[in-house]
This record gives structure tokens, sequence and C-alpha cells, in this order.
């Protein structure tokens, strides 16, 4: 089976319509989730697991094709074996549903952690304000280990364009100035909640402290402050159970 | 002043019986710790920031030097205008507190950043089971932010030597396949606790399950695991909160 001519695929970039994955799981991911239209699938000639690559595709109707220098080419130096290539497309999120909120984050790598832990928990909701990292890209991808085709992501310009088409969620902001302590809040699942979280570097500014309630994770002075992943993972975790 | 021969610097290597910090913030902590003997501070020509650290090493009798070559070879393409030399150093655990464990663990940057949210909820104290990264490694020191120099490590060739040292900690053990749910779990501050962890991609295998209480994190099926900084992260705050 040939792959068409669109699908001549280049190192990504932002403005392209496609995007790709990054090695097997994420790919299986793509293809099983049904998220995306998949316009073809790589494969490395040295790949030993092919058969269930294969039938998963056949059966959707996905062209396979070994190519080694295609694979090098996007894989960037990482061991990769199979890229699975795919349309990009738009969504919205659940407005009846509790939501993961990312205001300007900047790490690819912390964004796709962040989306495979919301998906373990339960969580398949995910905003962000823009600027902020493209979920899109393959390294988003590969860190969320595909979980990005398990949920539903929406870019918004601000928090208030966010909150105009979801005001029933109750707001959570982390902060290191937050006026809560996690510990001391009610995680009763019965309500729906928003859990909002800044950039790396410069957390949320002062404006969120009037947006809901502005929470704060304990931790010791000895350290500048907790890595963004761990504070939305326990976040998450206390949330959900 | 001048900074001896001993620390012609060279990229790291775990045999040598020095490494070093890179960026600013890291070489302040290990300064103000105490924790290592600080052989010599190295800035680059650009670095706007001198007074401090020069201020800090003056305290200390740390020679400063300006060295662009000697950082540019250390810093690995890295953003770095600091790097502070220090010797390596052997500590043992405090055998009356609470501890983490990390039975071979194999990413760098995963063990830098599990110690910075250890020193971060106030546990000081980490044991590794070998084959166990360096913590020595000048990308571990980084992913620490230098929460290193805050802390005690001390490695261990089995589980069982371990705890020879350390009898008087409750044991949880985290394991996919583990019995008990972590949200089940009785946090009381007032018990000595060993959280222990296995390697990311092989975890804890199930002689594990004998060694104390297993915990399981609850999560769904829809993705592979928890990243081990997460799970490490959560159980971290539950047990000190």
């Amino acid at each position: 089976m040939e792959i068409q001519e669109k699908t001549a695929v280049k190192p990504y970039k932002k403005a392209a319509d496609y995007s790709y994955t990054l090695g097997a799981f994420p790919t299986i991911e793509l293809i099983k989730s049904g998220a995306a239209k998949v316009l073809g699938v790589y494969v490395h000639s040295s790949f030993t697991d092919l058969k269930q690559i294969k039938l998963l595709c056949d059966e959707k109707g996905i062209p396979v094709q070994t190519n080694d220098k295609l694979i090098a080419r996007l894989s960037d130096k990482e061991n990769v074996f199979v890229v699975g290539v795919f349309e990009k497309y738009k969504q919205k999120l659940d407005s009846l549903k509790s939501h993961i909120v990312l205001v300007n984050p900047g790490n690819m790598g912390n964004v796709g952690t962040i989306l495979r832990t919301a998906v373990g928990f339960g969580i398949h909701d995910i905003a962000f304000v823009s600027p902020a990292v493209d979920v899109f890209h393959p390294k988003v991808v590969r860190a969320s280990m595909g979980a990005l085709f398990r949920l539903r992501h929406e870019y918004f310009e601000s928090f208030s364009d966010y909150r105009k088409n979801n005001p029933n969620q109750e707001v959570f902001c982390f902060m290191l100035n937050g006026t809560k302590l996690l510990p001391k809040i009610d995680y009763s699942k019965r309500r729906l909640f928003s859990l909002v979280f800044g950039n790396e570097a410069t957390g949320l500014d002062d404006s969120f402290l009037a947006e809901g309630t502005s929470v704060i994770i304990p931790q010791s002075s000895e350290v500048d402050s907790l890595n963004l992943t761990i504070a939305a993972g326990i976040a998450m975790f206390l949330f959900t159970n």
C-alpha cells in the first residue's frame, strides 16, 4: 500500500496541518483512540514487532510503509522504530466535566507529563491559555505517551475567555502566595472543578487571587518551589480520590 | 586568588573525587549548605550578578575565577554562567528519621527532581540501592536545584543491607501490583516511614511484596503507569501532611 503524496513527512512545523507520533506505544494509542485521522504509519526495517501494528492498521485501512531514512530524519537521535502521521484536529472541552487549566506553559516535556497524569486520574479536559506550548509537537505527544489522544484539549486567548464557555467549575488556582493550604481543602468528588496552574518560571500572576480559591501546597523554604508537574500531580490525585 | 592545580576541572567522571554544580542557583546552595568542601567557583565573563557569589565565596575563603572556556567545556550547550567545583563526600542516613528508598533508579533528571521534592516536604534522608544513578553527576545536581546538599544520601548493595542499618522505619513499597490503595493508608506523622520506589521501567520486583505494606496509587487503565517522579511526589506529600 502506498502512502499519499501529502504525507511526504517533514520535520515538525507548527503551521503544518499534520504531526506525528514517535515510538510504537504512542502510535498504537493514536490508532486505537480514533481521535485523529491517521494518514500513515512508517516502520524501521529492524522493528521486530510489526505484526500487531500491521493488524491494527489493516483493520482501519491505514497504510504502513518501511522507511528507515524518514524515521532517522524525524526521530532526532532518539531510538524510534515506528512513526504515525496524523491530521491535526480541533476540539472543545466538555463544559460539564472537571478541567485542568494550564496558563502559558512553556516546557513540552512538562505538558506531556501532565496530560498523561490527568488521564491516569480520569481527567479528560485540558484548557490552555495562550501563549502556550503546541500540544501537537511530537515532543509533547511523546512525553504524554499518547495520552493526548485520550482527552479533549482547547486553546483560549485568556482565562476569562475560558470562563465564558466554562462557568460551572469551581476554580482552584495554585500559587506560591495562595491563601488556602492544599491539605485543608475539602476534595468532594461531587463538584466540578478547574485546577489552574501557571508557567514553570513565573507561576500565576496576582490577578488569579480573585479568580477562585487560591491554593498553596505547603513546602519547605529550603527549596525554590516544587516542580510544576509534581504540583499538578499531587493536586489531581487529591481532587480525584 | 588562584584555584589550585587539583581543580583543572575536566568533564565529569564517576571515578573522579570531585564534581561540580552548573548554574548560579545550585552553586549558591552548595556554598551555603556547607555539605561539601568547595574547591573553587568559576564564572563566565558575561555573568551580571557576580557580587553575591563573590561575597559568599570570600566569606568562606573559596577562590573565584573568570574562565569562559572552562564553563563552555563543562556546560554541554546549556546556558550556564557559574560553576562550583566540590569534593565528593560520603554520608550515612539518620536511622531515626523517615526515608525515601530508590531501588535501581536509572534516570538522572528523575532522581534530581525526587531529591528536590523530598527536601520540599521535609524528608532529608535518601537511600539508593545499587545499581543506581550517581547522585554526584552534574545532571542530577542540576535537576535537584542543589537540594542534594540539603540532605543525607547513602548507597546500599541491597535492600536488606539498607534494612540492617535502618530497622526502625515502617516500609511502604510502591508497586503496580500493590495490595493496598494509597488513599486507604493512615498517614500518621508520628511513625517513621520508608517509601520505596523501583526503577522507571521495571518497578519493584515481587520480592518487595513481603518487605512491608505494598501500595498502589489508583490509576486509570487508559495509561501505562504514572511517571516515577509523580508517584513519589504524591506519596511524599501524603506522608508528610
